[in-house]
């Protein structure tokens, strides 16, 4: 018996279940009599959900993230350990990498921790095979669960987001605008945030009358060198003229690539990267990239997470726009 | 009544108190019942250390670091909260910034929540004043605590960390014996990291029979490109012809600073980084650098923590030697 049982059984969303948990105001007291009577008569304990009816939080969030040594994700625990501090909450860390069972394992771990909420730090966790996902469907069933750049469609489950797809559209014409005809999208994994800047980048040739030709679309995960010189052998294949990278060091890549090859940065040959992290002001010409405004989407998730505490209505899916930040690398 | 009292009224070592507490067969049968009598007599209540003798730990590590956003620092997270893992516990993060005022704040903060140890994640805890380290001191009364890359002289506290004063004096005498005269040390903070790489950079001059001139020694703690700025202007102070950095985008600022002079990499301008970290191999000629070997003092702290849950005897100073990086900074 868990809370969307309960919630099924008095015909309400769980978010009311929540709230009568919460001991919000918001719900109405015929609403709050049905929940607690299917309560009574289920013999249903409430757990983490149940902080203002029985005061026997823990006050901690579990944060999962893939790597916290990739500076990205490091960034936003940081944000986001600060932001829980400043509301009473401590933060239990799981480093889960990138392998599903593992990452299922440790759900687990945390969940039997009692924390208050997860928040999933990255988009790597959302799968995607939608089997893959249950375990994530299931743990929304017993605590709130927020995600960072990543989005799924089920109850219980608050997800804020950069727009990706629509990042890389923009750069992308911004490119052909510039005189450049031959863009490559380069690009680290099939992440649910990996996928719609690949989205994005499909459409904005479509938006440009063009379909993607053999190998504009390039897949690497190895070292910023292993990638550099992946990228001389794929020149063969297909001269591109630009590079759009998924992230700043997949750019780096290209930044070394290009000054190998000679070319000249940025009239000849022009690079844009994604992330805007510290790698990216430390080539020469620096690189343009996208900000995805990650304090900005941090912030917003823990705010979510004090309003779901409070029994407070939250958005499933809170999009936040990226900026381009001009560089040396575009014109 | 804590731990530091009854090892006094014991006649015992804090190790040897804690060793009893924690049921470890490493104590002598005339010792345990010596200890267990006193702490009968004042009323000792054993809570965190007390592992093997009532099992109501919560297997939980206290890491405390100043800014996980920074990378050197996240990748250290990452390292040790994979290594406490492995071991069946969970890490508390706190992140508490620079300031002495809010980290004592958050050392009592997280003292209150039982964990079974604290870890201090980077040398900026050890302060330069003995008294503003009082707050450690306490704190190793009470758990014991565990400090990478920084040390401290006292009960109950054990160390491991880099060589980075012989790392940064080798480094000195190689720019020496490749022919440089003018070597700048440029540093971030007059941490305790900071200051061995100091002690390292004055003991190479002494070993040359030389002594630092005005100057040559710049503190800067402020973005890449303001620091580029900063070498430039202090360049009419003292014309350096390499720089030895306290980290490694303190190198990528020096780099930059070396292209816009047009200085000739590395025959005319050598640079040495530290760190190692991904900002060295991101910059055309790449960083040498100085590995200060994280991973393994990392995975040498979760052993030390283990041995101390299991009442071996740790030492309170583990020192790592640091490997030079040779890349395209230096001849």
């Amino acid at each position: 018996m868990n809370i969307y049982d309960i919630s099924k059984k008095a015909g309400v969303s769980i978010a009311t279940v929540s709230r009568v948990l919460n001991g919000s105001e918001n719900v109405s007291e015929k609403t709050r009599k049905k929940v607690l009577a299917v309560m009574k008569e289920t013999g249903y304990t409430p757990n983490v959900f149940a902080r203002g009816l029985t005061n026997n939080t823990i006050q901690t969030i579990g944060l999962l993230c893939a790597d916290c040594s990739d500076h990205f994700l490091a960034t936003a625990i940081s944000y986001l350990e600060r932001g829980f501090r400043a509301n009473g909450y401590d933060c239990i860390l799981c480093c889960t990498g990138y392998e599903l069972s593992i990452r299922q394992k440790y759900l687990r771990l945390i969940l039997s921790k009692k924390v208050d909420a997860i928040v999933l730090v990255g988009s790597t966790f959302i799968e995607n095979h939608p089997s893959d996902n249950q375990y994530l469907i299931d743990a929304a069933l017993q605590v709130p669960v927020f995600c960072i750049n990543g989005f799924l469609d089920t109850e219980n489950f608050y997800c804020t987001l950069c727009d990706d797809a629509g990042a890389v559209r923009s750069a992308a014409i911004k490119l052909f605008d510039d005189g450049f005809t031959k863009p490559l999208f380069l690009y680290r994994s099939a992440s649910y945030s990996g996928r719609q800047k690949e989205r994005g980048f499909l459409n904005a040739l479509e938006i440009l009358g063009l379909s993607a030709e053999p190998n504009q679309i390039l897949c690497m995960n190895t070292s910023i060198d292993a990638t550099k010189s992946a990228l001389a052998a794929h020149y063969q294949q297909f001269a591109f003229d630009c590079v759009i990278a998924g992230d700043d060091e997949l750019a780096v890549s290209a930044h070394k690539f290009a000054k190998a090859q000679e070319f000249r940065i940025p009239d000849e040959f022009s690079i844009i990267g994604y992330n805007n992290s510290k790698v990216a002001v430390c080539c020469e010409p620096e690189l343009s990239t996208i900000d995805n405004r990650l304090e900005y989407i941090c912030g917003n998730t823990v705010e979510n997470v004090m309003n779901i505490f409070n029994g407070q209505a939250v958005p499933n899916k809170t999009m936040v726009s990226a900026c381009f930040i001009r560089r040396g690398t575009t014109k």
